[in-house]
């Protein structure tokens, strides 16, 4: 067992403990029900490990992590009904199951939810602390997935664009609730800030290699299908990558390809894949993404806690971002 | 001019100067676009009013009176998708002419916009009282909508079911909001409870009287179409009176009629208001709001503050109650 397995599992046991209840039953039904269809925890696992940095009882940040995951789920909600999915974690999504409105709706209390946890379980002055870190996050995490909904109808994403929204959609919340751990730990402006640093960095590594392992992932150990970008038409860094060193002709094909949505899937993604490998742009990806794991590494060194402590975080980032060649 | 328009004019210029930025301009143009479309900005207004009881200069508050503008901006942007309607104040609704993604995500956007305002503007003791009381009304305003939208389907909902409703859906905002006026005026925790209470009291009369008017009142003075809510078979109170005091025979008519949609909506309008005028629906009505009004005013009573500035909240309610006869 992993180290930072225990604070997966601490959550979750806190988790299951703590489902959420009010009057009428229909609009929390909803929540519990997102709530419970699992996840890997990762980011209130990183609330309290970034808390036990600075602190021996890390369960003081268990109301932060709950926060932390209640919002997350708020978005993949709200997410899966602009993105019109059927299906999360294999499950029917909220909306599917429950229908639009519900899916709107509890979706909104869950935001609601989540400032609620933080302002009841902490004191004034870390309550603000904690919730100015909070909203900040919950706002760029709004802005990244306007981005990314506009970048679907734009032809002209550049990298640099690209980078900024997977940074706002996924990578600031990795960072907040790193930022909100040592909060909770009093482990000082300085420490909360590099640790914010080192999740943006691993978190912006983390959805490069998303990207990576989606086109080139081991069909059986990554939890999607393979090639599901490629068949979507997905603006990934793989693709602006390619578009970028390509030349007119295999811009054009690559173009093509990803405007239409044929019947023989397969060939799609294959001709894709060969383009990408032609043009190496898969060591080009993992190029950057080591770029932003370097940083995220050298951010953590920079945080003043016990090395013991802070190697449960590195393991994490290893196990999340595959070990160093 | 009354007295309370001056607070009406004085938030209508300060959100005029505060227009929301931010990249990308899609997620916030939204979010501007509902806020100038007007509307009487009461409950803005009675945040300020409510300041001014306590704290001669009551700009203190116009954060705070923006944040709960905002904040029901919000829940007009999210029910105006549950509800399908196509036309707010005369305009088209966000989801209509931004399409339902703009309009799920901009909602989001505002609701935490609102909770960064109160977080900003004031400092940690006094933005912990302020989100407290915002997100206790904030997930009540949730479950109103909720009851709101279950009635619509349910044949055996009650007078105290509706009545609860209302005051989730309406009632607590306007309580809320001179809550928060009182905080930010530091008028002490009694009087912002009965402030709280007075207004909670007050919305719930002001919805009752939204029903009369919608069915019996004056074509040139009502906003909306008189009968709208009749043709739409929504589930009022005057409805649920007249299922409660009618015969067998006038429970089956009254039940047939709000379940049919027929070309000639005149008809059927006249039907159900000659039913209520012979069940004496309408003064049934008025009494209720007349003891909601009652308790209203001797809440504002027990306010301990100078009597000519409780006199601008009176004129207020008088103004939006109508004249006591």
């Amino acid at each position: 067992m992993h180290a930072f397995q225990r604070f997966q599992q601490q959550f979750t046991t806190y988790l299951e403990r703590h489902p959420f209840a009010g009057q009428p039953p229909a609009l929390y039904e909803p929540v519990n029900y997102i709530l419970s269809l699992g996840g890997k925890r990762l980011r209130p696992a990183v609330v309290l490990m970034a808390c036990h940095l600075f602190h021996e009882e890390e369960e003081a940040a268990l109301p932060a992590a709950l926060a932390v995951e209640v919002f997350h789920n708020f978005t993949l909600v709200h997410d899966d009904i602009m993105d019109e999915a059927p299906l999360r974690r294999g499950q029917a999504t909220v909306h599917q199951r429950y229908g639009l409105n519900a899916g709107i709706l509890s979706g909104d209390v869950m935001l609601i939810l989540a400032y609620e946890g933080l302002l009841q379980a902490y004191e004034a002055g870390q309550a603000a602390d904690l919730l100015r870190v909070f909203n900040r996050v919950a706002r760029e995490v709004c802005e990244g997935q306007q981005y990314d909904m506009s970048f679907e109808s734009r032809e002209d994403v550049s990298i640099p664009e690209y980078l900024r929204m997977i940074e706002l959609k996924t990578a600031v919340l990795f960072g907040g609730a790193l930022e909100m751990g040592a909060i909770v730990g009093r482990g000082g402006a300085e420490n909360a800030r590099q640790l914010y640093e080192f999740g943006r960095n691993a978190g912006i590594a983390f959805q490069l290699q998303d990207d990576i392992l989606d086109t080139f992932g081991d069909p059986e150990k990554f939890g999607k299908k393979v090639g599901g970008d490629i068949v979507q038409n997905k603006k990934t860094y793989l693709v602006l990558k390619a578009l970028e060193d390509g030349s007119d002709l295999q811009r054009d094909r690559l173009r093509h390809l990803l405007s239409i949505q044929p019947s023989d899937e397969r060939a799609k993604v294959e001709e894709v894949r060969a383009l990408f490998e032609t043009l190496h742009i898969r060591e080009k990806a993992e190029q950057v993404k080591a770029d932003f794991r370097q940083k995220a590494h050298r951010h953590l060194e920079a945080v003043k806690a016990p090395s013991a402590r802070k190697a449960v975080l590195q393991e994490l980032a290893d196990y999340l971002l595959g070990r160093e060649e």
